[in-house]
């Protein structure tokens, strides 16, 4: 274990901590004791259907998906049971840098995005006795768990919205992601997952943002300066500033493991690799919500595995800053579209 | 000097040298003695209007250059004086792996597009007597000098074709080429430019060969295994097998020679900054030439400049190889396409 302030309740909470007991993964290996953190806004009805789940997306926490939910909007807390969880390897729920031996930072095992969902499955079966979920919504490595939830549970997913992510990764984004993995690991202070901090592997996480940089917003976010969106004033500044700061804190082991799996998100796994058969499984209402913009889950390639699923829409949302659209920097500028795709969705009899 | 034999006259070659003497560089500094090497196909006509001139791209030689020419093709050597020449830094014309102290390896001073297009000057007036271009055109950096010549020359130059490139690069795309000078200089083997040969700083031009095949091609090429036109049998092969030791025989420093250059490139440096006014003194015809499905010189942001250029016209390339369509790996769809243009443009009265 190493100690790291950054994923403390000060910063992310507050976060309940659910214990799932020793959890088994699909890859082998076992989470002792696996602790799935999460947060729940609203109340549930006594008919038990009125449940948004909301999974997180690489580096991000259940914090960050606050804002994607307010009184006055789709996702209303006044009149939905709104559970957010954590997935695995994100510095709060079950991950390297927080678990103890023999699983401690090195040595954390190899989780899927399907064990993601099924110890998902497992919290709010057996927290909350919940068997029916209107929504589930998340972006990015969200929209890989939403997707997983639908082919995993078609009859318990009445609804889901993938934003800005796909439901088999495809094998561009699996080599932006091993650029990722490259750029941590290639540091010294990685020293093979060992390190006494964050700090030790500080050169190969500011290398790891500036190709977020790159890749994570839009060419023409940087043409019209629209870095100001982050309270910067310069492009020098959004990177030495925000994002690599942003990054630099995180524990790279931890970053690793989401990486590992983000790169390895497949539905079709539950059909042998046929993607046409497991989204064909799906009976969810499904708004596929690629951004316009995004340069490693483009709008193409979410529209194709749309095709794939029975009931969908292509909903294409408009965000200049690319894949760090979902960070809502933007406001109600994206936000109003997600509202708007999401109010449609929640609407919609199924 | 470090001996490599990868830039031998066997690989790329036959090749000639003119040394231009001893060269001041815009940033400061010298090169003593800065040789270009440059091959030519055809003949000079009386009247010496028959010349085409062809700079290379970052990491190209002229030998590359020969894809675009031919009897059936537009740069048709029996009618054409075709002079290709090497970009200084990148190994064939005077680079830090050839050159001698005091300005060896590491020592070797910052090199501007412009200090090449002064030098190409000086290598076609001085040795060819020759007093106007027919047409100038390149991909990529290429793109970048042919637009040096086009502002810097405006008399000499009657047509130009900047292909794949940009009169000034963007925010984006000098962050992107940051993160291949990080990719190199982040190997321990890279020691500050140190080396004793390409081979130690091996680990580095890895990475730096994986960060191309994210933003060098386009998602639709891996989806459509499109790497099958690079005779690999798989993705993985295309990388390990065809990028990364493409790659990694070049020299580290003359990489980085070409990619502080390329981050640099500015047309307005001649006008005090104002982009307007450097594009506005162009005589030539111009035809922009993007290609669809490049991440970095996106034709958005090659039609912005396009809009500035008073006798220009934009004409997209479609390749699903994106940047590396400049490859022409495609044949004769490639091929065709850039022909039809360049001979329209050769056909323009000026």
């Amino acid at each position: 274990m190493i100690e790291n302030n950054y994923y403390s309740q000060e910063n992310h909470g507050p976060y309940e901590v659910y214990n799932i007991g020793d959890f088994q993964l699909e890859d082998g290996g076992i989470i002792p004791e696996c602790k799935l953190a999460y947060v729940t806004f609203g109340t549930l009805n006594e008919e038990k259907n009125n449940v948004i789940v909301i999974p997180t997306w690489y580096s991000g926490t259940t914090k960050i998906m606050e804002t994607y939910i307010g009184e006055d909007r789709a996702l209303n807390p006044n009149k939905y049971f709104i559970i957010m969880i954590n997935q695995i390897g994100n510095g709060l729920s079950s991950s390297p840098h927080n678990s103890p031996e023999p699983i401690s930072i090195a040595n954390f095992p190899h989780v899927r995005i399907s064990d993601d969902v099924r110890a998902q499955h497992q919290l709010i079966t057996e927290k909350f006795g919940v068997e029916e979920i209107a929504l589930v919504v998340g972006g990015s490595m969200g929209a890989q768990q939403t997707y997983e939830w639908a082919v995993r549970f078609p009859n318990m997913v009445k609804r889901a919205a993938p934003i800005a992510g796909t439901a088999k990764n495809t094998d561009h984004d699996f080599l932006y992601t091993d650029t990722l993995i490259e750029a941590i690991t290639s540091d010294p202070g990685w020293n093979g997952g060992v390190y006494q901090s964050a700090g030790d592997v500080s050169a190969g996480l500011k290398r790891h943002a500036k190709i977020w940089a790159v890749m994570g917003l839009s060419t023409e976010f940087y043409k019209q300066e629209k870095w100001r969106l982050f309270d910067v004033d310069s492009c020098e500044e959004f990177i030495s500033g925000f994002l690599q700061p942003f990054f630099e804190v995180m524990d790279p082991n931890d970053l690793l493991t989401m990486a590992w799996k983000w790169q390895r998100g497949d539905v079709s796994r539950m059909t042998g690799g046929n993607l046409e058969e497991a989204l064909g499984r799906i009976k969810a209402k499904v708004f596929v919500m690629p951004i316009d913009e995004d340069m490693f889950f483009p709008p193409r390639d979410c529209e194709a595995e749309q095709k794939l699923i029975p009931n969908s829409e292509l909903r294409v949302i408009n965000s200049i800053c690319g894949h760090f659209g979902l960070f809502a920097a933007e406001g109600k500028y994206y936000t109003d579209q997600i509202d708007k795709h999401l109010n449609d969705l929640l609407e919609t009899n199924v």
